[in-house]
């Protein structure tokens, strides 16, 4: 990994627990609709919404709720009641006030990696969530800046690595997520390290292996170390 | 006006119409609701969950959803029926669906700075919402780039003069709030440009007048030219 002048990480699932809260979430959701719905139809449908709804609404859990709403409304074919509602919208507020709970290794990794490369977080979502969460993570110190994109592609990955002044090939960008945090920073030239989540959002999942040379499959954050 | 180098621009009721969209949903959420409660008495609920929710859930239209939709479950005392929560779902998918209208003599008075100075937009709100508006607007090749905050308060705009590379007297913002666009500016040692909007969320609103040789109390964006 020679060459190196940045390294990204991805946020959610990579330093700090975040889609564990979403299916927890999701469970009390299922429940609540278990006299309506099976739960795996339910989760069936409260997809089909979020995928209807991404344009519009972009990612977060706000977004999340917004779509539990209308998903509980549609499937109780409208005899949900308020405190249905209500709850629903309690879900959501319990995930937004949620501690954040970072993953193993993750501090070691960043203080063995400080001071040698510039490091940034890029992610996707409520910019107010994801400032939040890395004020409360505590981790904020090792980062050289925070990047929020709307979108995790070819062209969002360009312009970061314009705005910090380096070509694709100097920046490693490191995250649970194939399809966000590799495929499209291997595109445009840069290096990709994927570290596998014990779930990953359906929405994530591809279905093909990647041989890249610029690709590199770890077990857990502790390899990213075996590599600079 | 001289050694500016930087010109920021708020970018709701600045560049391009927004409050009137939320007001527009609002008379829609208490025509909704006026067997119960009158209008007045539902914008004061209203508002009141929006302040309550603001540490969680920020800014923006699906924030501005959510508290409706938990007010008028509140203020019907829980007998509103789901046709009811989605009709508000749908108030906030329109405006979020809403064409972007541009403030007369906005481009204008860009395409006079455009070279000039570096033009930023200076905006907070949802990450996915706002760059969504800057491309609908068309406006956005007049931007050297967009920076959202979460907060407009004197560290925020410290960390972007820092980030411009510029001291904060270079600096000049222009925005329809005194309380978000032009106070905090002129705390940390630039300009500010008041530029009204016809209505005002009553949460930006101050009651005091400001004096201070960097501050400009305008008219109409165009009178922006008359400083530059």
């Amino acid at each position: 990994m020679k060459d190196i002048k940045v390294i990204g990480f991805d946020a959610d699932d990579t330093l700090w627990h975040n889609e564990q809260y979403f299916l927890d979430a999701e469970k009390q959701f299922w429940e609540l609709l278990e006299d309506f719905l099976p739960q795996h139809a339910s989760a069936r449908e409260l997809m089909k919404t979020e995928m209807q709804n991404i344009q519009l609404y972009g990612y977060g859990i706000k977004a999340f709720t917004l779509s539990m709403i209308e998903t509980a409304i549609s499937i109780t074919d409208g005899t949900i009641t308020s405190s249905g509602i209500e709850k629903i919208i309690g879900y959501g507020k319990d995930m937004l006030a949620k501690p954040i709970e970072i993953i193993p290794d993750v501090e070691h990794v960043l203080t063995e990696l400080q001071g040698k490369y510039r490091l940034v977080v890029v992610t996707k979502g409520d910019l107010l969530d994801q400032q939040r969460k890395l004020i409360k993570s505590d981790l904020e110190g090792y980062f050289h800046h925070i990047e929020i994109v709307s979108e995790k592609n070819n062209t969002e990955y360009l312009k970061l690595t314009n705005h910090l002044d380096i070509t694709p090939s100097e920046f490693v960008m490191i995250g649970n997520s194939l399809k966000s945090d590799v495929l499209p920073v291997l595109n445009i030239g840069g290096h990709g390290m994927h570290v596998p989540y014990h779930t990953t959002w359906e929405h994530e999942q591809i279905n093909r292996k990647i041989e890249h040379e610029q690709f590199y499959e770890l077990e857990t954050i502790k390899d990213v170390l075996n590599y600079f």
